[in-house]
């Protein structure tokens, strides 16, 4: 049954969301999981320092957010060297996608993205009416060019791409991007989704020019800085279309401890090499669990690894559940030829046990019943 | 300079936004208030137990917040003993009221709102391309009779009322709005806001019918319960119009800490009460105070106290003002005649007695200047 007083877009729009979360499984299961490897979180954790911060803000929870986000924007601004009018802070790379798309695609708008790629800012367009070309990845890679064409060819308002990529670990270097940008149609904008770049190559990162009017690239605190559960993301792009975020934030929606932790998250510059180091071991170690068990694990610039099972789709998602029956969560991508994959995100020592212990098992149980 | 690719409808907005926030004043200032009593927080702070919580949840920040908010969504339904499926959990009642908005509004619908009522409904509203048709207020309360009278004639999606009201700070009683409800279009959606009614009489609220079809209510943890700065806030309403705000959400935007600490604060009813009662002494004060200095004190059934300064517009303007030359920040209502007077938020004792001190003195300078 609807609500009959949902507008038009509103009522069309089917109740799915984009995730199912893991406490909901372990819910429906009535058992936690053993490793929580499927949602690419930082197992390693923010910062002492950041945890420090938190326990000291608390009793100020009381007062709203600073609404400007000014010392985090500022924080921000100075560690990337841009001007702060280019940066713009907001709840998660996902709202500022919600608030992007809100802003940019109107009803019968195009967007271009790959076909597998992240659901969410799918999500988003459907949410505004817009229409969606998806372009197949190519060798389990973002086909760049591909992007580029469907835009030309549909006029498109946004050009989505996630470098390095999720769901399947890789990247495209800094020139290629580049590339990506010049080659863009006039009016098209690239999203240009970092929320593993701290886990790649710095050289492999294209330069930041915020001022260039074809690009907005978005960053994350849940991944490397280990503050998913805070919600922090931020967007570097032209001042112009960074001040018209104004025109449709929820005003105080940055709570003050979200705010404090980015801050002294970012202030921990030795932490988060630390995790980074960590997350390289933790996708050596799943690397190798794979090839033992007899599979091929992707190249990763990220901190997961997508690992091909050697079938089809319906062999992933047998080799998905028979982890999740042996308390080991993990995800997989959603569409063909992807879809041959289970993706794995960096664990402790102990998840990565629990892992090399279930996969073989898993494993034979998903071949048994296919 | 505007951006290009934005939608006609976001090209027209304008670049402003509801609030300036108390942080942006004092970097104007370059000094901090002394007292912070414009922006109706809970200077009394959260439960202790809720510190506890936060300190205790810190480490698991890594992970994202539970994206359905299970756990904090029973405890909302246990309290109000009402079914979870008429609970819905947002990032603040100003979150909840953009989804909702979007949900039910689009370009060319009408709304209904009271003149000088809680501008963030507005923003949103102008945001999503809707109509506002704004009634003026009756005697310092809401026009209860006359929202109703507009939504009739303007065919009104939504019709918008705080009750408590804020910025005066009177309510109507639980007949007032049953009376409203039954009288209300077919069709139209009565937005009950409801931030302030832990402050309120029990026995003043109407009675919550979740199933009632007409009628959807807005809570928070932002005000009684201490939480300003974790933004968390819920629906209460019929199950499809619950169920909606799925398609639309900001998909882990529920930071896992702030649904820790609503958990929290919810099981601790003592503090709430301590809470209240401090809330209720301080509005005796703050009516005290301004007795003293010979101004009028309307009615409160909230955190707060709207004072009448006795002049126009331009006159409060000055009291405010001069209070912010004296540290003291206050805001006030942005419309006549309600822009007559200022609105204070319950402080503490340092808080009132900063006013106290700075009052006479703020009356006499704004008094001097107009």
């Amino acid at each position: 049954m609807t609500d009959p007083r949902l507008t038009p877009l509103a009522a069309a729009l089917p109740d799915v969301v984009p995730f199912v979360g893991p406490e909901t499984q372990e819910r429906r299961r009535g058992r936690a999981f053993r490793a929580r490897l499927g949602a690419n979180e930082n197992v390693f954790g923010p910062s002492p320092r950041v945890l420090e911060a938190i326990r000291k803000a608390a009793p100020d929870v009381w007062m709203y957010g600073d609404p400007e986000a000014h010392e985090l924007r500022q924080a921000i601004a100075a560690h990337h060297g841009v001007d702060p009018k280019h940066v713009r802070v907001g709840e998660g790379i996902d709202g500022l996608l919600g608030l992007l798309v809100r802003l940019t695609v109107g009803p019968g708008d195009w967007v271009v993205t790959s076909e597998g790629g992240y659901p969410t800012f799918d999500f988003h367009v459907e949410g505004f009416g817009g229409r969606i070309e998806r372009v197949p990845y190519a060798d389990d890679r973002v086909d760049a060019r591909g992007l580029i064409d469907r835009a030309d060819w549909t006029g498109a308002k946004l050009v989505y791409i996630a470098n390095p990529d999720n769901p399947m670990g890789g990247m495209h270097g800094a020139e290629a991007i580049r590339q990506m940008i010049e080659a863009l149609p006039a009016d098209a904008l690239l999203v240009l989704d970092e929320a593993y770049a701290e886990f790649a190559p710095a050289e492999e990162l294209p330069e930041i020019a915020p001022a260039d009017s074809r690009v907005i690239r978005l960053r994350t605190f849940s991944k490397a800085y280990g503050l998913a559960g805070a919600r922090v993301g931020y967007a570097i792009g032209p001042a112009p279309l960074i001040a018209a975020f104004d025109r449709v934030r929820n005003h105080f929606g940055l709570g003050r401890l979200s705010q404090v932790a980015a801050v002294a998250a970012l202030g921990d510059g030795d932490h988060l090499t630390h995790v980074v180091t960590q997350v390289a071991a933790a996708r050596a170690r799943i690397a190798a669990i794979a090839h033992d068990a007899g599979l091929v694990p992707l190249p990763s610039s990220t901190n997961f690894v997508a690992i091909d099972c050697g079938g089809d789709g319906a062999l992933a998602r047998r080799v998905m559940q028979e982890l999740a029956a042996r308390d080991v969560f993990v995800r997989m991508p959603g569409v063909a030829p992807l879809d041959r994959c289970i993706r794995i995100s960096a664990g402790s020592e102990a998840d990565l046990d629990a892992l090399a212990q279930a996969l073989p098992a898993a494993l034979e149980a998903a071949r048994a019943a296919n």
